[in-house]
Parts: structure tokens; C-alpha cells; sequence
């Protein structure tokens, strides 16, 4: 039986689950789930994750959700192409990268982007500004990473670059939103302000089976 | 030549780099160093971590910091005895329980623990209020976990042990401080509100090395 990937469209940890799969070429039945009609909260859904939220993964009896799940069981499942470094000094690094992601730029960019896509940039205002510089300090310390290397880490893509690069997606689709732009957050075209990010973005995005992961409602409204 | 550990009393981070090592019984020396005297924010460690955090580790060349950086190399470096499963489904319900911490429980955990420590429980008395109430609800999906298992993931004790550990201790050491009485988060006892989690906890002591684990300085204050 072949896997499923629950998803939706947009969540830059779904799209990290998609991208491991496309990466590995590991066959998965692609289930879109949509967020505006709530299906993320149908009983259904909640079965497989209490938690509401995508991606879950389903590989015959076995249902996994957390990101950080998904990702290391593909790639115990599946070990080559591998994403997680072949010696540990590779797979320290890797993870480092992973963790700086987690603990220093997830957090301000959610603080950034939550009231950019729900409401409250007026009241969030400071936060937001304050977010920004943060988020600005760490992309630049991985542009100064990507000036002289095609990858995050070592020559190799790796899962450090599926961890990283729907974040820095999402940050600057949120940076480039009407709704953003009183604050001159400078956070609109990441690109351009950094461009080794952008020609690693272009890298990603070059990757086979990238098209597959793409946010289809970002297609939409381009 | 032997690994060397640099790590804080009391740093829930530096406590599980140091059960990691303890548990695979690999040989480290000890370098504990003095938050209050800012030994993090001297050049020599900052050369080592830039942004000034334990733990770092460092083994012959290499300098780590992060602590998932530091937990998936002590297990290429040793596998044995593994922390992080031995089948891809182990591995994803370790990794699962790890996230689920990281996701769910850490920001909270430290949005109720700086003001008792830090100052400021009056202004942020409300934000602690619904800090906590995360924090019990997790607390109670851990506490169901372990009513009918010895550890949180499978029969056997793991990374995810290892990170949820100190998390816990760290928040039950805030919860009991004086300055957060006066916000009744009921908190201070997690053992005994929580007694399979409480049973864990005892059983996490009683593995072999616990005792240099343990954070010097809340020996102290005992």
C-alpha cells in the first residue's frame, strides 16, 4: 500500500514532509486537505492527529504526525538519497541548522506572520518590528553560509535545506502582503536583500518533483 | 582524547547532553561553567557557540553546540545502547514525543519559568496564568502515557525521556518558588498531581550516573 501524505496548502511544515518524499522519490498518494473548510478539525482528521494539524503521514498501519517524525522515518524507511549527513559530524551539523531554525527563527516569524494572514498588524505592530529584526539577523547569517557553499550544509542538499526553505518562503510571502507593508518590515523580497538565499531558493526549487510541493493556493493568487 | 562538556546548572538543555552521555556511558570530561559570573558571554565560549548557550560539546576537532546537534551525533558516534529506536516506527514515536516538547510544551514552559526567575510574575501574571494551563494539559497527555507504561515511548527508556525529563523538573522548580504562589498554578507538586509522571521521574533518578546530572546548584538550595 502505497503512503499517504496529508497536507495543506501553504503550511511550511507539510511542505517539509512533501519535500523529504520528492527528495527520497518515495511513491505517496497525495491527500490535499483543506484549511478553509476546516477539514484539518473534522473528527476524521483529529483520529489520525488529536493535534488538528498537518502534515500526518500514513504508511499502511502505521500513522505519524510531527514533522520531525515524518522526516526521520523516511529516513530510516528509505536511507538513500540521504538526509540526515552519513557521519556524525555531518549529522550534527545538519541537525544544528535544524535547531537554529527551530529555536531562533520559527518563533519570530510566526509572530511576524500570524497577524500579516489573521489580523491585528495595528495592535502587533512592535512585536512585529521586533520579530523582524530577528528574523533579519539569522537570514543573514545564512546568506553568509550560502555566499560560498550551494547548500546549507556541507556540498550536499540535505534536510537542513527542507527544513529551512519554507520558512524563508512563507516569511517573504508574508513580507510582500499588503498588509505588511506600513511596517517596513524589508522582508518582501528576501531575494533581493540576500542574494545567495535567493540563489538557493532557485536551487530548491530546481529539485525534481518541486512543482508537486509548491502551495497550490500561492499559484492562485500569482 | 576524551569529549569535553561544557554545560550550566540548571540549563534543561545541558541536562540532556549529559543524561545522553551518561546513558551510553561514553567518557566525558565535566566543564561546568557559572551562568552568574556570564562564563557563557566570555569570548573563549562564545568562539565556541556565537550565541552563547550550553550545551556545547567537543570531542578531538569538532565543536558542537545545539542539543539535537549533540544528541544525534553521541548516537552515530556510539549507537549503543540507542536513544533514538531501533525501526523507523520507534524512531518516528520517539522523534514525535520530542517534537510534541519542543512544540507544545518549551515556549510555555519558559513564558512561566522567566518571571519566576527572572522577574516580572506581577505584570506577566496573566500570560503565566494561561502558560500553565498548557502546560497541565500536556502534562496530562504525558501523565496518561505513563499510567500504563514505564516510558514514553515503547518499554524502554529514550531520547524522549530525555528530553521531556528536565523540562519537567525545571517547571515543577518554578512552580514551587515563592514568587509564583501567589498566582496558584498548582505547579509546585507535579508528582504527586501527576503520580505516574511522578513514578517516571523516580525511575529516571535511579538510572546509573543520574547523580552528575543533576544541577549543582539546586542540590545547594535544598
Amino acid at each position: 500500500m502505497a503512503i499517504e501524505l496529508y497536507w495543506g496548502s501553504g503550511s511550511p511544515f507539510a511542505w517539509r514532509a512533501l519535500l523529504a518524499l520528492e527528495w527520497k522519490r518515495i511513491p505517496y498518494t497525495s491527500k490535499l486537505i483543506s484549511f478553509s473548510k476546516g477539514e484539518h478539525k473534522a473528527p476524521g482528521f483529529t483520529a489520525m492527529n488529536p493535534r488538528g494539524k498537518v502534515p500526518v503521514l500514513k504508511d499502511g498501519g502505521v500513522t505519524l504526525y510531527e514533522t520531525l517524525a515524518i522526516l526521520n522515518y523516511l529516513e530510516r524507511k528509505q536511507p538513500e538519497p540521504a538526509l540526515f549527513g552519513r557521519t556524525p559530524s555531518e549529522a550534527a551539523a545538519i541537525w544544528r541548522e535544524i535547531s537554529e531554525c527551530i529555536y531562533y527563527f520559527e518563533q519570530p516569524a510566526f509572530e511576524m506572520i500570524g497577524p500579516v494572514f489573521f489580523g491585528g498588524v495595528n495592535e502587533k505592530a512592535d512585536a512585529m518590528k521586533a520579530a523582524a529584526v530577528t528574523l533579519h539577523s539569522e537570514l543573514a547569517r545564512i546568506e553568509t553560509i550560502l555566499t560560498t557553499a550551494n547548500w546549507l550544509v556541507g556540498g550536499e542538499p540535505s534536510a537542513a535545506d527542507i527544513w529551512w526553505y519554507p520558512e524563508t518562503m512563507l516569511v517573504e510571502r508574508a513580507g510582500a502582503n499588503a498588509a505588511a507593508q506600513p511596517l517596513d518590515l524589508d522582508l518582501a523580497a528576501i531575494a533581493k536583500r540576500y542574494p545567495a538565499i535567493g540563489r538557493w531558493q532557485k536551487r530548491m526549487e530546481t529539485q525534481p518533483g518541486y512543482e508537486r510541493t509548491y502551495p497550490p493556493h500561492w499559484k492562485k493568487a500569482a
